[in-house]
């Protein structure tokens, strides 16, 4: 297993919400979690200590942080800082997202 | 400006190496970097004491971080220690990469 390169093998899969499946990866202060959620799919509002960034990769989902609501596409970033509620729902093609946490969700190792 | 969704605009460009063009985002612990490399365009070894990791949006990549070389393509992720020396040599395609540093980097603010 290398410090480095994890392998597919190495990302533990989970499915987090019907239609909502993750990919997880940690490092030492950080962890990467690749989602992919089908068109509908819902994550259902929630929230969490752990500040969380991330990149909309393919596809477009509606995203509601805090009192703001915004439709990200392909390159679109956003932020969650800790403990602020957020849902999102996929609306067209395979939403793609790559989440990163901070520090490690110890519930995705 | 929102404190979730920054904007195109909001986000900083600068051209770290020829041929290698990032914007960063930063939040509070995290800073996001989306990296868009031309085909043979080389980041030059450097190391950093922030921690790094990422992932392969598209295109292909060789990668040397620490003594590991590997070539990665689109959806696969490399984690990058504090002060581990690394470089990167774009393949194929325009190369895009997501990185995210912890603490943010204030050299790309």
């Amino acid at each position: 297993m290398s410090l480095y390169f994890p392998t597919a093998q190495e990302r533990k899969r989970r499915t987090i919400f019907p239609g909502v499946n993750i990919n997880t990866c940690a490092a030492e202060k950080m962890m990467l979690s690749y989602a992919e959620l089908e068109a509908g799919a819902v994550v259902g509002e929630h929230s969490h200590p752990h500040e969380q960034v991330g990149l909309v990769i393919s596809g477009k989902a509606t995203f509601w942080i805090g009192g703001e609501e915004k439709t990200l596409g392909p390159g679109d970033m956003f932020r969650i800082p800790g403990n602020v509620k957020h849902r999102v729902v996929a609306l067209e093609g395979l939403v793609r997202i790559l989440d990163i946490f901070h520090p490690i969700r110890e519930d995705y190792l």
